[in-house]
């Protein structure tokens, strides 16, 4: 039993709950580090305040299972309806409330739970998420890891699209993908953006057969999953001598962001972090076309818990790890963003990117 | 209005209900043509009996989605509540019964729902499905061109297995991606898999650094999204001469998917494809060994309804798109799966993907 597991138990005890059926799969790759995406199919994790916890998967999911856990797998096949099987395994213990990722569980499954045990969910999301936010020095050394592999994917598409006039914003995606898969990076933490010109001012802009455009620049956002752990980075470079214009645009992002990476420290809130970046550009006169928060966590989910700028803020601790992403987006003119995550120390934060954030200028 | 909105409304009126609150990307493109993913954010499509829809999106995606819908798009930005803004826009409708997809919407949300408008629901899950699992003559014609595409990733893949002795599973994998995307295609419709030898016989096989070996067979599972549809075939080659034994399991896998595609018409039903193919494998004493369903459809989505062998059955009918995937592996000997998509006519089944079927030999 690790620590998470007796903190789930006090939150079981204090909510008068009985029972998780934990759904999200990267829930229980956190809480047991068994990795597996069972799609439609059914996958619960379920922790008890006074017995052992079982873990109920796809059938073909058991085996894995129990050579990563150390408690009871038991599996269903596609041809037995699961709330039944459930039933069989459970069903006589007098469960009244079940704690339940509300931000997970979906309304079919949660009505199947109903089936078996009765009525009433208590919303663990919150504490799963507290959970998550604070990550370990283990978890901190593995995003440090995926960090590194997106400076080797900058290195590889600015190389790439320099090098090669007349390639395409998917040309230099397949590049950079093709060579990180060569260095064993199975899966990146989503769909590498590239975008030249226009297509970057464009707020919806989305990466296609675009020829890399000279004397305009050229945005990457991309990372890597690796270990279980997200990258997820930004930057804009200028493909041959950059306009006048754009490097102004380029210096204020960029003073954003070193301001609000700068501001980022213990016992400021997700919010007054926003609003530091969000300051320097609206001081600019380009407020408008900062259209997004400045950040949002990241870990196991390359997107989760906190928002930098949103309704519920956050005061920031130390092992929070999270992005400084402002941007601003001209449309017909020109588009900048630039993004590093960070982990929380005592003193402040630390990027896990370290690709240079002067303009660098590919003649 | 199209056809879908009539069968809804009409659903609406049956059920007694006043609206719908859709929140599942896919259904939101497939109704209105509209492509996002909102990921955590909110995201719903209202469709009334007595008026307009309304889409509501985050704030940034309602100039994209005023471009492609014919009625009204609302956002909110990050920093206010999803719920209060739906309140302030529909709250004065008399609202009871909300028809929404339990198999999508998660607790959080319908609590949200339920906050604006009261606690009712009913379940559209299954019209959903039942319009979505019909497609016409056009999402059938973009089916055919995403199964072109896997033709030709199968052909980019077995060239480079082939011709580079010493490559591993990530490096076909990678060059496959790599051409794909040179050609336009943006998103695979699932990671793709290369399996050598006991890699491939191992039914938890995942893809990684493991060179090719020779004399042994190499599977391949892939797809491609294109024009917002998925691909779905796997094919198993020879990298040099095969083994007698593996030979053997071939043909039986083959002659089972050879049977069940044969097998598929209209008025049979999906469960009873699959007893088709899986006769054929536990006859010659492998059923032990096909550890998976026969298929499931495909269209939108990589996995969609129906289920080919499951607790459901359906009656299959014209229109309906779905995989025949039948496979034996025997840990530390051979694995081998054949698959191709299929739509149905009124005369059987006629495959999106045409690559041979013969046990390819790559000497």
């Amino acid at each position: 039993m690790t620590n998470k597991f007796t903190e789930i138990q006090k939150f079981l005890e204090a909510n008068d709950s009985d029972m998780t059926f934990l759904t999200n799969p990267t829930t229980i790759n956190y809480l047991t580090g068994f990795e597996s995406d069972p799609h439609e199919r059914i996958m619960g994790l379920m922790i008890f305040t006074d017995r052992d916890p079982i873990l109920f998967t796809p059938a073909l999911e058991v085996e894995p299972a129990s050579n990563t856990v150390d408690f009871d797998v038991y599996g269903y096949t596609d041809n037995e309806n699961p709330w039944e099987v459930i039933k069989t395994l459970v069903g006589n213990l007098d469960v009244k409330k079940i704690a339940v990722e509300y931000e997970d569980i979906n309304l079919k499954k949660s009505q199947g739970l109903q089936s078996v045990f009765g009525n009433e969910f208590v919303n663990i999301s919150p504490l799963i998420q507290r959970l998550r936010i604070i990550k370990s020095e283990d978890e901190i050394e593995k995003m440090m890891v995926a960090g590194d592999y997106a400076d080797k994917a900058f290195e590889i598409g600015f190389k790439y699209a320099a090098e090669n006039p007349g390639a395409t914003e998917m040309d230099v995606i397949a590049k950079i993908e093709y060579e990180m898969k060569r260095l064993g990076i199975s899966k990146m933490s989503f769909d590498t953006m590239v975008l030249t010109g226009d297509n970057a001012a464009n707020p919806h802009g989305m990466p296609g057969k675009n020829v890399i455009e000279r004397n305009r620049f050229l945005l990457f956002d991309l990372g890597v999953m690796k270990n279980g752990y997200a990258s997820d980075a930004t930057r804009t470079i200028s493909i041959g001598k950059p306009r006048e214009f754009d490097t102004e645009i380029y210096n204020i992002v960029l003073e954003a962001q070193l301001a609000a990476m700068d501001f980022a420290k213990p016992g400021v809130t997700a919010n007054e972090i926003d609003k530091v970046a969000r300051d320097v550009i609206t001081k600019a006169g380009y407020g408008e076309y900062f259209t997004h928060r400045t950040g949002h966590g990241i870990g196991m989910d390359c997107h989760e818990f906190p928002s930098l700028g949103g309704v519920d803020d956050v005061v920031m601790e130390k092992g929070m790890c999270f992005s400084i992403e402002p941007g601003i987006y001209i449309p017909g003119k020109v588009g900048v963003r630039i993004e590093d995550c960070m982990h929380m120390t005592d003193t402040g934060g630390i990027p896990f990117t370290k690709t240079s954030k002067e303009l660098l200028i590919f003649e």
